[in-house]
């Protein structure tokens, strides 16, 4: 998978399945194309035609509103017809495979498929089993990848701190079940910052953490040292109820990020955090709603981040089914 | 709050939360707005592009499909786009405060909310959390205040009567409930109607109901007397269980509207119902379909002046943005 | 009702409700109408302007995502603006009455209702009780008709065979309680077929089956000799509960269409299924995959139906509007 999947013959993305096996320059360009968007947020008219008289199906096989939305709001921004389908409730329950409501849906001459599936792979077996013309872009998949969520906080750091170079950034919380963690790893390793630190306790830890090229500190006041940004992960608190975790008042004292703890990091970092925040179990709200807090720019940032990687892999589908015309 | 949360500096609307407050020049502003957006449902092409590229979103903590949908309507005609957010299936589910979820919504750069909430005041809160840019509109708060269903129903007292002086206007029903009633109350009040009556069991009475500026009876016959205006509140059935009324069939007998209680209103008087009607219990047939019914002007008039407060409210944020930059 | 309810005095489609009553001229202008849109699907732009500023709502009584998706496409690649009702959540429940909730549904100046209603006869109780200028296009009624999924099948059979004169097409299963299978019959008996098979067990053949215009069978191996068209049905699961059939597996060996079975039909037979497939209970995979099968050829021609049912009833509203103003 990887690179020959998410990619065109000359090297362009046409669908948008994981950060793993893309390039520096592939990412500064969406990084880019969405800076460019930005600006289309803050317009009178906040429309671009890019996307007109494409269809954007939401294939939601897990229910996520906030997601759903900003790529809702991403795809008629560019024109795009949009249509929801919560396929929890739809064929599949009549007992359909799922390789035949891709078909069907395919038939429909949709152009690209938003997909959320509680499966890791998922959107890559589609990209796989969907034929040539169908963009991909993978809304988070299990514990996988949550790509577009990792480029919008690649943009995020980028907009506060100018460049990747030399930065030193720390991951908290429950790396182990967290499909954004892995992304954020990746992107933060290819784009060149000099560190990526990750500060969980053992037990919410990945197998063979370190081979994902991180440093691993069990403890927040020592892992917060020269760090210039602090991305919190959200607790699931379902997890509470099983034996990883004591309980959320004994977690927020050791991994709750406070005023007092932040104090460790830089004087300049940025504070990060994927929403919904859970005020006073992994984040004060002191520091949420603080001066160091960039959250809300995050939220901005995921519509335009979206806009672009939805663009860009319908220009790279749309050139490689002129490529195969020509060649047939 | 009221008049100072609602208007610009200048006096124009920017939210729409409560009729509270404003003056009939603006109430009367409303009206011939939306008289002229009646036009426009009637052309071939139902659009006209005052909101285009802005995004609307109806944010429904309590729902209801017919109110909804009848912003999606008018929203889709002022050529927005709309964005549909059950928030009680949402991420509030999830733990995430009220304040939170407004914070990520209002980054995502919508233009306006649609609230509807089950708590007096939600809107009005929620107009004095969010940033300045976004225009709210209420779409039913608790037993607060319902202002487009009352400004949907002057609109059509005034299409049939011409004016509100000397209008005698009778409200039938379930006064304390009733959200709509008390936007009702202070609409007419302020456009002048000679006199509004209420007519209702005294267990369906608000405390020092009088301080609204209505006058009070108990039997619907000689509350109908010389009347111009008969509106018939929507009986909540649920209200049947407690101890507030007897039966359905004991309401109808003392407050259900027939054609020979109707007979005791001036012979031109006409007859409202917000909807959906319970036929036999708070109205019979033959005056729900009777000649002197404009029950469905009313749905029809809904359209028109929920695209006149929203195009009216984004006109005012637009304004005040405009003089914030200037000023800064 | 039939013709005079579907046709404006003209002989123009202004509903469609059912196959029955409809000319083979009328049933080659939508599968003409249908070919020209086909056309639309494959550009790069998919959208045509001709249902612009009118409003589509989907009233469906009975949940189908597949049917309320193709119709949403189908209205938005016509420029419509598109409203999802699920009516069973909405009004209804509140005790509106049906008749309410559609006088409702019209006073919002809707153009179009696509309804799908378990109850048959349902959508002509629609098209008899709204006022003129909305069109209505049955999505599926009861055991009644299912039209629009007829005549996709007509255009993929015309698509691949050219033409109806000749032909001999089986349709296999549930008749019964197949408002699919009703629709199909009409629409081939009209188109000129020259034999028009039904093979199903006894116990699922409705009263006087032979009135419909076709030859029963009871064998699947002697009914497929000579066949041009196979047209498989949905069997319906629950339907086993009963007594109606032994199981699946008996099911499957008697009526399955296993590639076995479709060599006693011609060589060039093409293999039809509305979807979603039941693989191993009426038909194989290497049946519905093979070279034969059409199957995704005709959720392609579904939006391509729709889309010319919906322009041309909306062509005759518009029609019979400026008759009766001119008439007035």
């Amino acid at each position: 998978m990887s690179q020959s999947t998410q990619l065109t013959d000359t090297g362009q993305l046409k669908h948008f399945l994981s950060i793993d096996g893309l390039s520096k320059a592939l990412l500064t360009e969406i990084l880019d194309t969405a800076e460019s968007f930005i600006e289309v947020g803050e317009r009178k008219i906040r429309k671009v035609p890019l996307l007109r008289g494409k269809t954007v199906v939401n294939l939601f096989f897990e229910a996520s509103t906030r997601t759903r939305s900003t790529f809702e709001l991403a795809a008629k921004r560019l024109s795009a017809d949009v249509l929801n389908l919560n396929i929890s409730t739809s064929a599949t329950s009549k007992g359909e495979s799922l390789s035949d409501t891709l078909l069907n849906l395919e038939a429909m001459a949709s152009d690209m498929f938003i997909v959320r599936h509680s499966q890791s792979g998922a959107p890559h077996f589609i990209a796989e089993s969907v034929t040539p013309g169908v963009g991909i872009i993978n809304a988070g998949d299990g514990w996988h990848a949550h790509p577009t969520q990792a480029m919008l906080d690649m943009l995020t750091i980028r907009q506060n701190k100018g460049t990747f170079d030399g930065l030193r950034v720390a991951i908290i919380g429950d790396i182990m079940h967290s499909r954004v963690a892995r992304s954020q790893i990746q992107a933060l390793n290819t784009l060149g910052a000099s560190e990526v630190r990750i500060i969980a306790p053992s037990t919410l830890l990945p197998p063979e953490v370190e081979s994902l090229g991180v440093n691993v500190y069990h403890q927040l006041h020592s892992g917060l040292n020269d760090i210039d940004v602090v991305i919190m992960l959200r607790l699931q608190r379902e997890r509470m109820q099983g034996a990883l975790l004591p309980s959320e008042q004994e977690y927020f004292q050791q991994y709750g990020l406070t005023q007092e703890a932040l104090a460790n990091a830089k004087p300049d970092a940025i504070v990060m955090h994927p929403g919904p925040i859970n005020r006073g179990v992994e984040i004060e709200s002191a520091v949420a709603d603080g001066t160091q807090s960039v959250i809300l720019d995050q939220v901005t940032n995921g519509i335009a981040v979206r806009m672009a990687v939805m663009s860009m892999a319908m220009s790279g589908q749309t050139q490689e089914r002129n490529a195969l015309t020509q060649g047939a």
